[in-house]
This record gives C-alpha cells, sequence and structure tokens, in this order.
C-alpha cells in the first residue's frame, strides 16, 4: 500500500453469544467474518481469534479494536470497567492492549455508574454503541438525551453533552427467554411458531392499563388465557413479551417529558417493540441501525488509537 | 370396626411436585405415607395412587378424597373447574368420582374467576385450604377478608360470608425458580448456600422504596451488587427473593386497608417472608398452617360426601 491509503482496521463486536470481525479500510468494510460469542468458545479467545483473522494479516492492519465481552473477567482480558460520566476520550484513554503473535489488539472497557435508582450498573459493549450513535447523529451530542437499547439486558442511557451521564440496566429479554423456556407460563419449546404481534399488543395494553406494579399477578395471565380462553402459545408468548417490554418503558416513562424522543438503538425487531411501549407509555421514539452504531463507535475510538500512534512515531 | 367407631376416610393432597396420603379414622391420623408428584409419574395416577394406599385397604375406607392437581387435565380424571363465588357445598356438588379397582376416589375440582385485574384466574388444590382455613378460624366465616397463599404461585384471596369470592395469582416462587436458576442474574447451583435473610430484607427495601412498577429494572441489581459491591451469592439469591416477593405484596396493598388483617397460609418459612413484606407495604398479617388447612378443607368436603352417601343409604 501506498502512504496515502486510508489505513487498514479490524474492528470486532466480541460479545457474549457471537463475534463479528470486520476488515476495513478507511470507512469501507471490504470483509467480515463470524466466529463464537465469548460464552461459547471452543479454543482460547486468542486462538479463536488469531484463526478467524487468518488472511487478514496480510493486509497489514493498523489497528484492531474489539469491544464487548472479549473485555470482562472471563473474556480474553479484562478491561475494567470506566466510571461515568464518560465520552469517547475518556473512554479511550482506558483502552487495554494485548499482543497476539504480533498483533495489537485493543480492548475497549466497559463502563459502571450509580444508577437513577441508587443502585450500582455496568454495561460492556453498548458504550461503543453509543458513541457511534453520537457520531452518526449529531444532534445528539448537545444537550441531555434519552436512549434506549433494548436486548437480553435493555439499557435505559442518558448522555449529556456528548458524554454517557448515566444509565440503567432491566433484563428483560432474559426474563421472558428464562419465563419462555422454563416456567409453565409459556410452556413453550424450540419448534414452537414466534411470539405474535397480536399477542404483544394485548400483553401490552394489559401493563399499560393496570400498571407496571401489578407485573407479577398479570404474568399470571400468560397461562391463565391459554387455560380458560384457549389463547394459542404463540400469541402467549407474545403476551409474555408485551408484559414485560411494557412494564419496562413504563418505568422509564418518568424520563419521557423530560429528555423528549428517545433514541432506540437496536435490532430492528425489537426496536419496534420497544417504539410501541414507550407510545403506550406517552413517549416517542426514533431508531438507529444497532449494527451500524456499533462500526460507527469502533470508528471514534480507532480515530484516537491512530491520532495516538501518529504522535508517538 | 364396629358401628360406633368413626368412619375411616383417605385423604391426599396430590401437588405437581408431591403426593401426600393421609389415612384417617374420625379426625385422628393413623398413619400417612408420601409418593411422587403428578408432574414425576412413573406409572399411572391409577397405579401410583393404588401402590400407595397397599395395606390400608384392610381398613376399609368410607370414603377417599384427592385434591390438587390430580384432577388437572394432565392428573387422573379431570375434574372441571368450578366458578367463583363458591362455597363447600358448591365444591362439594363438583366432586368427580372414579373407581379403581372397587376403591371410590372423589377427587376435588379447582376453581375458576374472573380476577380483580378483569383477568381469567384459576387455582387447584388452594380452594381446599381455603375451606380447611375458613373451618380452623370461624372469624373468617363472616364478612370479607384477604387470605394469602404464598408459593409456587402466590394466590390471593377474597372470601365473602364463608364463600371464596374471587382470586389473582402472581407467579412469584416460579419466577424465582426459573430467574434463579437459569438466568445470569443469581447464577446459583444445586450445591449454593440458600438465600439469606439479609439479602431478602435488602432487596425487599429497594423495591419498597422505589416502587414495584421499577421491579424490571431492580432486577439487575442481582447481579451489579455481585460485579461491584462484592455481594456473596447467598445475598443475592435472598435480594432477589426479596424483590419478587415485596413487588408481589406492594401490587395486593390496595385490599390491605379494605380488608384488614392479611391470612397467610402456606409453608412456614414462606409465610415469614410474605410477614414481613406486607409489613413493608403497611398491611398486617396472621399465620394458618398450611399442611393443618389442608386437612381441615377435605375434612369439611369429605363430611358432605357421608352426609349423601347415608341419604343415599
Amino acid at each position: 500500500m501506498v502512504a496515502s491509503d486510508p489505513s487498514i482496521t479490524i474492528f470486532g463486536d466480541w460479545g457474549t453469544s457471537r463475534l463479528r470481525l470486520y476488515l476495513r479500510q478507511g470507512k469501507s468494510v471490504l470483509d467480515r467474518r463470524d466466529g463464537p460469542g465469548i460464552g461459547s468458545l471452543t479454543a482460547s479467545p486468542e486462538q479463536t481469534f488469531l484463526d478467524l483473522v487468518g488472511d487478514w494479516r496480510e493486509a497489514d492492519p493498523e489497528t484492531i479494536l474489539l469491544c464487548g465481552m472479549v473485555g470482562s473477567r472471563n473474556g480474553w482480558v479484562e478491561a475494567p470497567y470506566a466510571p461515568c460520566p464518560a465520552d469517547a476520550a475518556a473512554i479511550s484513554e482506558r483502552l487495554v492492549k494485548v499482543e497476539a503473535q504480533g498483533l495489537t489488539v485493543s480492548i475497549v472497557p466497559g463502563l459502571s455508574c450509580v444508577n437513577p435508582l441508587g443502585g450500582p450498573d455496568v454495561m460492556r459493549g453498548e458504550e461503543t454503541q453509543i458513541l457511534g450513535a453520537l457520531a452518526l447523529n449529531p444532534e445528539l451530542k448537545a444537550g441531555r438525551h434519552l436512549l434506549a437499547m433494548p436486548g437480553t439486558h435493555t439499557k435505559w442511557v442518558v448522555v449529556e453533552d456528548g458524554a454517557i451521564a448515566s444509565f440503567l440496566t432491566a433484563p428483560v429479554g432474559e426474563t421472558f427467554a428464562v419465563l419462555r423456556e422454563h416456567s409453565i407460563l409459556a410452556k413453550a419449546a424450540a419448534g414452537d411458531a414466534p411470539a405474535t404481534p397480536e399477542g404483544f399488543d394485548l400483553g401490552l395494553s394489559r401493563i399499560t392499563d393496570k400498571g407496571a406494579a401489578l407485573l407479577p399477578h398479570l404474568l399470571f395471565e400468560t397461562r391463565s388465557r391459554q387455560l380458560i380462553d384457549g389463547l394459542p402459545k404463540a400469541d402467549a408468548m407474545g403476551f409474555l413479551s408485551g408484559l414485560l417490554i411494557g412494564a419496562d418503558a413504563a418505568g422509564a416513562a418518568g424520563w419521557f417529558g423530560q429528555l423528549g424522543k428517545v433514541a432506540l438503538i437496536g435490532a430492528p425487531a425489537l426496536n419496534a417493540l420497544y417504539a410501541k411501549a414507550i407510545k403506550a407509555a406517552g413517549g416517542d421514539s426514533f431508531e438507529i441501525d444497532g449494527d451500524a452504531a456499533v462500526l460507527a463507535g469502533l470508528s471514534s475510538l480507532s480515530s484516537s488509537i491512530t491520532r495516538d500512534a501518529h504522535v508517538l512515531a
């Protein structure tokens, strides 16, 4: 490569259930490879990474940057939580570097905070998506805004003047999954039809009408409506999802009025469910693509590494 | 036996996880035998029952009465739900009889209602305990009272003038169990120390201070307090239990003022946790032993069978 070419980078989003690696030149993705998550490795993280990188080494990457559970205690190397408030510069300062057969890999730290309920809270991976969302939506960089990141552990995040000020986690996706698979409420099996929108709407309307404080009591309707009303199982799964997502959004509704439109960052299908629930709780939202946000966030962080490198050189 | 001896009865409490049979003469328990629940049978319900009864047949039981999941669709024979309001007479009229090698076995029906939230609700087994609680506590027979039956599926029950008027189910025990065993929140293994009272008190105080509507958000503290504050796992399990039981009691608190002291019917250890949670939510409670209530309830129902038999003879 001649010196004027944009530099080659390898970016990775390495969570519990999935590794996604990108080979980039400047802002273009040249190639993408998927591997196992930190929770389902069959070799060491280092070996898994090197195997997947393979012939990308020949492109001579200037920067390699990974975010997510790869930096947890059970990951490759622990990147200790950085405290909030934290912006891109503060997070860049706490990147942890590890060598792997001559490659220098930088790992993004997670964040910790005292959340709005006064409890300890943590995130790992979402901080990178948030930085990306700010880069993709410059209007979020000034003033205070509320972001929602639906998922296994949904995060409600307050950003202030471009920094992550605080956040609150609700393990909604995980609660749904364990109740769906292991309780008598839905009794869903692996091959069952997916949750229906009709069921979701019914669950959402029940929790909206009766109030999120009655979630434990409304949960049982997931079963009793099957027994008594003949609700089909796929509707019952949607009902359970509507109750849980509805309760999550209702609990966060105190922020809507103060912080305006909620920026939803996640997978499109889940974003759509949260958009409904936020609306039912009196709020409004707009969507940011989660995969694009990860790449934009890694890009923000990598530019600071590259700057450092130039300074040192 | 001479005719003046009190009659011999076999009573059974046959739930999902346990069968408990009693051989009685009048009000005395002569013998007790335990067998597998409806959820873990290795033979047919009939065969399981006959094997356990064994030589009790020689005592020539006049009445055999079983309550619980034995009467569900997946039990021995379905005893369809009786609608609320229902008193002992109404439930007796709907006993379902089945023959087993010359023995006549009566099975108690469950109850259905439209619960106070307007949803369909069901119980099976608890109706017998409630009738027993009324028999053991005559002061509950006049006027309206609130009963709480903590368990896998906690029931909040309104009785009015000796009849079960309506009830509301919260699957608190089941939610605790699946989150404890299958989620990342507590990550408890079978051999782990049991949940601690200190953890329970902390969880209860968190949900009481912040409100039951924030249950989904407080759930994550079960994990984050371990990660950040070093909360021991046994305390984390107690914390999770305190959150869930606290949210259940807080949701039912609207009834406390109207209906006075809550009668708690269940296992002593669980009753004690609910007593704390009811107190934290502004109520007061007293305790009725659950096993004694089942026997008293079966006794109430069996006297009506015996009367019928006399009428027919």
